[in-house]
Order: C-alpha cells, then sequence, then structure tokens
C-alpha cells in the first residue's frame, strides 16, 4: 500500500498539497452506528489552524471540513468517510524562482530528486498544513476510543528551545497558544518567542502525549508493536526527529533495578515503561513524547544551490510558524489516536472485543500522569 | 497483514519462540539473480549470537541457519526464501512456577491479558532470541543494497550506562565485544559490566547506526517516510525506548539558523537531518540512535503479583543478558538494512530505478561522519 | 487494509454512495511526470455514465470529474491524485420505506445485517453508480500502461441474454450503445433490450475484456497472480457472477493435447491460456470474460420480507438499467487497467525494469485475437 | 505485500519448491486458545497428499507437517504457527535438459522471462505440490471456523471431462478417489481416467465447493467482496481458468424475475446468489465452482522452442497427474475456508463479533444444497 495511508484497518488516506485547491482525507474501516457530523471535527481543527495567535503563521483558513460519505442520517455506515478542506488563502505569487533553488532543510531537494518534478507552492505535499486532514480523520477515532474505552489523549509542550516547562495542571493547556500545562510559564514563552521572531530565526521544542484509560492488549508481536507503530507515526509528523515512549533516553542511565515497574495488587507503582511492556499496552498511561526541529523557514539568509548546482543564498519570506511546535500538539494527539484506534480493531479481529475486567489490578499511575 | 511481517514490498515473516523446536523467517520479495548462501547470513548472526563474551547471556546456540527455498545453484530466483534456525540449548526445567507470575518490566503480563495464555519459557515469542531470524533475513538486504547502490550499513555503542564512548575509529568496532568505536574505553567498559554483574543489576546502552551511500530518494511520504519507518523498525527491537534521527532531541534546543544544513556545490555542510530531508533520503548519511532500557531479568528481588493478583517477589535466575545493548549493534543495523530494502524496491517501483547521477552535490558529510 | 483499497502499490481508494453528495477516489503510487488533466479521465467517464441511449437508467449525471490533487502544472507529481465527482441528480424522495424492507437480490438485507444500519438512497454505497470513480482512475493507469508499455485495453459485449453477439469489428464496438463488435446485430440487440422493458424484466450479459501489448512477467505467484488479481477485480464488480480467463470453463472438457498452447519461433500457436502462465503474463493477448446477472430491480413484483421478517411484495420503481452488462464494458476494462497498472509497478520493484527485447518470440496470436 | 502471503488478518505465507528440502507456511493472526495438533492438519494433507490411486501422480510423499511455532501445551497462543513439510522423494535426476527448453501450458517460459532464471525441478515453485502447506494451514482456519460459527465446508468434482458427475449424496465424496458425490458414476469415471492416460492425454475438471452455517455479513465492499476475494483465492490455484458464484454464467441467459433470490418468512426461496448478496454472505449456502485445465505434462510430444527460440519437441515423462482435477476439491476446499476466516476476523474488527441471531429468516436452501 502506497504511503500516503496509515493504518491496516482503520485507515487514513489523505491527499492534496498547500496551495492546491483541496486537502483531504478518506477514513476506512469506522466501525458503523456511531453518531458523527462534522462538528466532531472542527473543534480539533480550530486547535491545529493557523493565525490563532501572533506566534503562529498568519494564513487565513477556517480549515472547515466537509463529510462527503460513510455518514447517514447522522451516523456512521461502516463505509468510507470522506472529509474535504478547501484551501482559501494559497497564494497566488509566482514561484518560479523557488522552483530554480533548494531550501535548506526543506524537502526541494529530496522531493525534486526522486520525483523529477516537484509542487514548489508552499512546500506542496511536504507542508505541515497536509496534518489537517489528520487531525479531522484523527477527531472520528478519539470520539469512538472514547465512547467504546473512555480512552482520553490529551498533549502538551513540556519545552519551548531552552526553556522547560514544568508540568503543572492539565485544566490550563487549553488556555494559552503553546499548549503549555503552566500558566505561569506564558508570558516567559511569549517573550521568548518576540524576541526570536525579530531576531528572524525559529526554535525546536518538545511535546508530549498521553493516554488514558488505553485496554490492556493493544499492540501485535513482533513488528508492529504498539510503540514501534506510535514511534511510526509520530516520526512522521513534519519537523520530528525523536520520539520517546515512557523513560525514552533516560533508559540508558537507569539501573534494571530502577527501571522494571513493580506491580502492587493496587497497581504498578511507577511507569517508566510509559504503558508498553513487549509492545502491548499494559493499562497504564501511555506517555509519548517528540523532538521538533526548528522550522527551516526562516528569515536570516543561508546558503544553497540551484538546480544547476551553483552556489546561491536563500532567505525565505512569506508566512511561516517560527515554532511549529506550537501547532503540533492536537497532530501529536491525532497520531497516537489513529495508532490506538487501528490497534483496537486489529485486537478486537484476533482475540475479540476488549475485556476490561480481566486485569486484577488498576493502572495506578494512570490517574497520576498529571500530577 | 499481521504483525508478524515487517515491509511491503521486501517482506520479512518471522516465527518461533525461545524454547520452541525452532525460529526462522520467510523473506519474500527478494530480486533474482543475486549469489546467496548460507555463509552470507552466518557472519552477522555470529556477531549476535549469545555466549560469545562473558558479558553477555551464555546460552549455547550455534544458530545456524538453514535456507529452506528460494536459492537455486547459488542464486536468488525471487520466490520466498525460507530461513531455518533450530534451537539446540532449550532448558526442561518445570515454567509452571513462572506461569504464575508477572515478571516485572517483562511482556509476561500483557501477554497474558492479551491472549488469554502464554509460552512462559524463556519469554516465548517476546524473548530477544527472535531478532536472529531477522538478522539473517536483514543480511540478504545488505548484500543487495551493497551490491546494488554501493550502502554500507554499520552500528557502534555510544553509550553503556553512564559512560559515554567517544567516537574513535570504525575499524575497532568488530574487535570488542561492546562494539565500540574506541579500544581504549573497553577496559572500562569490562569493569562496568563486571561489577553490575556482580551487583545483580542491569543498565541501558546508547546505540548509533548509520548507513552510507544510501541512494537519494526513498521514503514515501505522507505516512510511510524513510525516518518514520526507521522508527517503527527500531522502537520495535526488545527494549529500546526511544528514536532519534540526525539531531534528535538535541533538535529543541538548536535555532533553526543552526540547524537546517546549508548546501554548498560540493555537498551539504553539515548533517543534523541526519540523512533525510521531508522524509526522503537525501543521500547524507542515514544517522539513526536508540535507547536500550536495562534489562528487566535481574538478581536482584523485584515486587510483583500473582495470576490472582496477589503480592509476591521475583527474582530472575537463569541466563541473562545484563546489557541487551551489548549485543544490539547487528541488531539495530539489521533493522535498517530491512527498512532501506524495503525503500529501495518501493522507490524503483514508483519512480523506475535509481540514477544516482542526478544529484548534482556529493554528500560531503558521508565520509565525514565517522570523525 | 480496508476493503475500499484496490492494488497494493498502484492503489485506488474510492469513496461515496449513490445519492450523497459526491463520489470520488483517492489514487496514490502513479508514477510522476506523465502529462494528466480531467480530459484524459473524461471520456471512459462519459462511455459508462447513465442516460446515453435508451436502453440503460435515465438519470442524468455529468460525471464531471475535477483533479483536486497530485497533478502540478499538467503534470502528476508522484502525489495522490484525488478525483471528485459530485453528484447532481440525487432524490430527494422518501426512502423511509425502502429502509423498511429488503429488495429480493439486492445488498440491502446483508448491509443491513452486516454494519446494523444502511444509506437506503438508491442502494447507497452498493450503487454501480460508485464504478465512476474507478473508471476515472483507471484512465490513469490506461494512460502510463499505453504510452509504457504501449499496452491496449479494449471490452465488448459478447452475448445479450440468450443473443450471442459474434465478434465481426473492433472498430465498430464504440459506435453502438451495447459495445457489440458486430453491427449488424444492433437492431436485435435494441429490440431485445425494448421487449424487455416493455415486459418490465431484465436479463443477464457476457463481456469480454482483451489486453494486448502486455509486457512479460507481470504477476506474483503463488497468491496475487495475474489472473487471480484480474479474477478479484472483476468479480469485485456489481453484478459479476462469473470470471473466465483464455478457454475458461471449455477447458473442462479440452485434453491436454488441445488445451496446452504450443511455441513456434515466430510465436504462440493458440491462446487458450489467455495470456498468462502459472499466473504471469505471456505476452500474449489478456482474455478475460465475465457473466453478468441480470437487474434485480424490476417492475416485476417480487416477494420479500420486511425488517420484521414479515411477508410483503416489492416493485421496484425508479431509473434503472434493464441490463447493467450495457454500461460494463467500460467497467470491466477499468478494473482490467487496474490490476496490469499496479502489476507493472510490483514487477519493476522486484525485477527492475520490463525489458521487452528479452521475449525470443513475439505473441503472434496478440494481433489475431479479434479475428 | 509480496504475492506469497494470502489474506489480511489470518494471512498463510508460504515457501518452498517442489524439488527443494522442504516446504511449509507460516499463519499469522490465529485467534488464542484453540486447541491444535499435528493431527487436525494431517487429515485434509492425507487427502490431497499424491500417490493415493492409480489416477493421480505416483510420487511418494508421506506429506508429514511439524509445527515448529505458535502452539503452547496444545493450544494456539495468537503467535505464528510456522508449519514444515520435509520433501522426500525429490529427484536427483539431471534437470539441465528441461531447462533448455518451454514446455507448453507450464510456467517456465514465464518465470524464466520474468525473474531471468528458474528452478526446472519439477516446476519449481509453480508445481502443485505448493498446495500442501496451503491445504495444512487451512485446516486451521476450518477448525476454527467449525467452532465458532458451526461452519462447514466441502467440495466435490461435479465433472470429469465431458462426464457430468450428478450429485447425489454428499455421503460419498469420501470414499472414491475423485471426491465425486455419486458412488454410481466411479466405475465411468475410473474407465475413462484409464484410457487418458493409456493416450497419453489429460483432462480437465469442474469442482464445486459449498459452505454452510456461514455468518452472515462476511465480505468488504467495494473491492474486497467475499465473492471477490473467493475468485481471488480460487484462480489463484493451479490450473484454474474460470469462477463462478451461484448461477455464475448461467445468469447471462437468466431474466431478473427468475435469478433475483425471493425471501420468505422462513428463508430465501431459492439461491440463485450463491450466498452472497452486494459482496456479502447472506447466510445461505455459499456455491462456487472453478474450471480446471487439463494437465499440461502429457506424454504426447508437443512442438515448443529452447532458450535460443529454436524450434523443438517436448515429450513430458515423469510422475504428473492425468487429470489436476482429481486432487483439486481439497485444495478448493483450503481456499475457501482462508477466504471465510480471514473475513471473519475482517468483520469482528469492524463491526465486533458476528451475532447469528439477528438474522429474522433462516437461510432454507442451506439445507437442501445437496438435494
Amino acid at each position: 500500500m502506497s504511503g500516503n495511508t496509515l493504518g491496516l484497518l482503520f485507515t487514513v488516506t489523505t491527499f492534496g498539497e498547500s496551495h492546491g485547491p483541496a486537502i483531504g482525507a478518506v477514513v476506512d474501516g469506522c466501525p458503523p452506528g456511531m453518531l458523527l457530523s462534522e462538528l466532531d471535527l472542527q473543534a480539533d481543527l480550530d486547535r491545529r489552524k493557523p493565525g490563532t495567535s501572533r506566534h503562529v503563521t498568519q494564513r487565513k483558513e477556517e480549515d472547515k471540513v466537509e463529510i462527503l460519505s460513510g455518514v447517514y442520517e447522522g451516523k456512521t455506515t461502516g463505509t468510507p468517510i470522506a472529509l474535504l478542506i478547501r484551501n482559501t488563502d494559497q497564494r497566488s505569487q509566482d514561484y518560479g524562482n523557488i522552483l530554480q533553488t533548494f531550501r535548506p532543510g526543506h524537502a526541494d531537494y529530496t522531493y525534486h530528486y526522486k520525483y523529477g518534478l516537484r509542487d514548489p507552492r508552499g512546500g506542496g505535499r511536504s507542508s505541515a498544513r497536509l496534518t489537517a486532514p489528520v487531525v479531522a480523520a484523527a477527531a472520528i477515532a478519539k470520539k469512538w476510543l472514547r465512547e467504546a474505552y473512555g480512552t482520553e489523549i490529551y498533549g502538551f509542550m513540556s519545552q519551548l528551545g531552552e526553556i522547560e516547562i514544568p508540568f503543572d495542571d492539565a485544566a490550563v493547556i487549553e488556555n494559552n497558544p503553546f499548549f503549555a500545562a503552566n500558566t505561569s510559564m506564558v508570558p516567559q514563552l511569549e517573550a521568548y518567542m518576540d524576541s526570536l521572531r525579530k531576531a528572524g530565526d525559529s526554535c525546536g521544542a518538545r511535546i508530549e502525549v498521553r493516554a488514558r484509560n488505553v485496554p490492556i492488549g493493544l499492540g501485535e508481536p513482533l513488528f508492529d508493536k504498539l510503540d514501534a507503530d506510535i514511534a511510526h507515526a509520530m516520526m512522521g509528523i513534519n519537523a520530528v526527529k525523536g520520539v520517546e515512549i515512557g523513560s525514552g533516553f533516560q533508559s540508558i542511565t537507569q539501573r534494571g533495578s530502577e527501571h522494571g515497574d513493580e506491580m502492587h495488587p493496587d497497581g504498578f507503582a511507577s511507569n517508566h515503561s510509559g504503558g508498553t511492556l513487549g509492545g502491548i499496552s499494559s493499562g497504564q498511561d501511555l506517555q509519548v513524547a517528540i523532538a521538533i526541529k526548528p522550522t527551516s523557514s526562516i528569515l536570516s539568509p543561508k546558503e544553497s544551490i540551484d538546480l544547476e548546482g551553483k552556489p546561491m543564498t536563500v532567505q525565505t519570506k512569506g508566512r511561516h510558524d517560527p515554532c511549529v511546535g506550537i501547532r503540533a500538539t492536537p497532530i501529536a494527539e491525532a497520531m497516537l489516536a489513529l495508532v490506538l484506534m487501528d490497534h483496537a480493531l486489529r485486537h478486537r479481529a484476533q482475540c475479540g472485543d476488549v475485556t476490561h475486567a480481566v486485569a486484577p489490578i488498576q493502572a495506578a499511575q494512570s490517574g497520576s500522569s498529571l500530577d
């Protein structure tokens, strides 16, 4: 199956380019009978859309989604759900000169040499704009998981450039443009972004995503382990350069006597594993972290070459996010939701319906992950 | 496709349990006409096999592989290549008591609740022993990539527990049991492992894998990006908790003015991207790092529960690697080889044969990545 | 991968319902660099669309296709090509009473019990209207195959109800509403259809599809043989109940001395095989035949049951094809094109580019298959 | 996924060549907890194996299967089940001269030009011997379907060459070497085969397969309809040239007033559909028929060419089935079982467990299909 489809049973096939007429997705495999309307998708789309603060790109897109199929009288029918988002703020500018050069850190160079030609308008297919249909599709998965298992997925920014953002309160994540779980840090983050923008530069970020009330048993060893598929989905997000589950890279310096989460009758004593054991969900909170690189589109000039290999200087004007990480939280949540949904169906196929009651212990750490 | 197959076109389907009669793999999609014999596979199997030093498990397995099909008169025929490795050092001990408990940090708990039953003998399917057929299968991929494109894949350990291992010389990697690229560090590593073993504890490690002479253009956006599929393969290795491409988590604190690799007529000026741009290989060296958690099987007692949820203490005896990272280097190489091989075929399907000559610049950093 | 995607490398994912807002498809895996516009797709869409003669449904649909992505400045970019066809002649009638009953021979009953609910408007997803996006997608494949290999695909009706239609002249196929390769039969076919319509009944048909200049070597044993994948695609067309390759069911009474096509230096002496040997294309013409059942929607009343299982009588009014076979020729061609395209890419992946010149003999029967 | 794997969730990956060291399969996705031993597989293997009567090949193979994995203490664990069958009666003869020529009607020609080389020993991978692991794998599916739904699958020969074999009694199918459901026909069939063998010729056959107690709702429109996937599986069997569901090619001359199966409160009034409506199982008996071509390996000389394209004569000696149809019944049953099993799991994934009780009517024709 070609590279624009995610999932085996709950599949999302996306299409579109940043400045083409439309972007969208076909969601196949959705269980029938679930109430669904555009309203269910719009909330997450609005969290991701551009122009919501001065710290993100000022492109004006409503990102209004239209459901073209798969829903009858307000319920999913089990047939493909096609989602369409018309682009409305494309730029009619001449992209001819962009076609002649390769912007450093961008996909221009690789698309050109893979395909022999490329759509240069705003990055074409490689634009982060293409995460919009993914977010819309994932809203379907989020809803089903919530209704079927009570699964809740949420993300937050835990670091912006050098600034670490201590987790304080999940309730405030949606109240600031950074998805920071800490209100007191917001002024510092805003000042940081303002100075960065003034300097014509960009920075990276660390995003964390959690899922609680994940059924035990999701994931298929050997290769399609739950954490492996999460890593695939996360690393596929634009600008992501690293993925961690649980203790992640800190595991290197941990001892086995410390890392292996002990079990008590009332639950796990810790969650270094991040919610998977042997690639299968343990019922503990899933804990995922990703590293997002600094935006490559910056005002500062950078050296590059043109199509003939001659040296030149590239300076990126136009509308760009000085930190793509700021809008990445709903995207990372979406990816986690899609992986969980696919594995929920895969599990049901082989093993029958999830039976929560079988677990002898409660995942004690589940609730405390926000503390 | 169920979870025990890796790849879309060059597929590896593995089977077997740690203490069952045999383990193996079926490799499908291999291009025809390549010279292949068991000797081609044995070298990497020997690098991975147990018992090669006092720092790894003392289980005695020759890991002799038999090719059952797909090769005629010494050449691949394009039909499936079945690989069989008989287990020879299974333990006949009674596993009944292991079945009654869940070892902390192991897959016992999740296998039990996913499948309703599990093979307790040495971890069954979740044992790292199952990486042997993967390593054998990947040797086929390595050979083809080398012959077709000159691609070379190699890995090394860059950190053991708290000890960072500076990269010194690729030539010495195979000369020590740690796959360290630095001879002078070996005595320290040995002492560290000896003290750890004496303490009945275990530690984690950081492994890096590189590929040079990777054709430009491998990887399929949006979802099956080269780095996304690498992350999937790597996170699927037993005990891996984190994956980085290029600068990885360091990208968070980098500026865009620093991270985006500039291009000159004679090549890239740096390789923060780690060899992919927009999820497609750029011709620069691929640079991947993984975090391996400390082995969960340790002599020190840990608290756990039994099948009825009652508290108990688990102490793991038997033969175990005090740091699974020590044997992980050939495994990580294998995973990278399989992903590259699959994408080489996928690229050829859509875009025709790779044409090296199209790239206007040489990947200047390719050679220097070891410096 | 869920059931609404066809193909492994050249994939077509369709969506939509007969009376929803739109139908369409996402075509992934298309090689880059091919000239493509809506005009390339419209010709086949027009051959399939309703209302072109009095012998087919009178629904008025222009079936205008819009390309939403994957094409830049007139050329395919290698990214997904989204195709959108708005429905324009939906009926606003109340489908409530249809929801209460199961029309004999229709999918009402099975959709209801599979999904628990169904879209009753014109058959919803099970309508033959959903072949429109397939035909549009296949036009892309047809074009690529023609340009790459000179492959030509064409179909015709060889039987309508009891009336066999002797093959006379391929040139006249497009000149009559039946896709009959025999002008002299057309008056008889028209009279037959008129009497059938008057009787409120329907009939079946036999459609044949051929491909010439098919590269040698397409098809992947064991399971994804070329003929197996053709059978899958053809049997998946609405109303198809049988598929034959080459001699088909006549093979049963043939002797081996007759059936096995002898080879001479200038080509094959016959084509009982229908163009495949061992599931791989031989370079001879591909010859496929399908059986299409009579339309289930007829004016004559039929006995059925309602949702509660109580007996009732169903009489289908509205716009229907009295023989769906009349419009099936471009659909069957489309399916053959999609299978060939997918296998052309699969072959290229494993074995490299097709090399026509290797075949020592010309497929002598290729040209004569129409005689 | 490459061509040697069948199924999406219950997958069978086969390997091996006719005269290599072994053949086998890896079965992935099997639900856990089912009792399984080699005995469960051997019965069908014995029905298929060579040498059971004078009318089939005299090759001596015990076809003893070994389960290498996936079963612990007599129960499936949910991990891959590897099946190994050692070849024991390979011929050590020199195949060099066979390599120089292409046997008419065989895959020699197409394998050679697809792969550039081929294993000539007994047809290599294209041999019908490779159906043995499929039959073994399908025995697992048959058992699960029987235990889960009471599904029963059986086949029989309904025509041998020109001789039609009226269905008389299912109970006698296993009592004769032809799988004929009519004891009185057996002497005629034996005489027919004896004369054919004496003439050095071969003939075709028609095989029918049925499944009863098939759950309602199996099959995934649009493309992976149940009948489409059955057609794929059946056409992929060696020597099959045609597939019919229900009325098959007779549908062409039927009227809609006759074909569409009416429904009564106590069941369907007929079964022209063959058990599927809109590609989804209706609960009626599945009825499939296949056409098997005459064996291409015959003693009578046939004209062909050699590797250089020069004319020559081929005469096939050695051990061959004069009608491969005689051993095809268990193979066709196996294919049907595998498709049903895969779709049973796919259905469960999307729609949850099959609920038999929902169907308001009994499939009245189910029981009578043997009358």
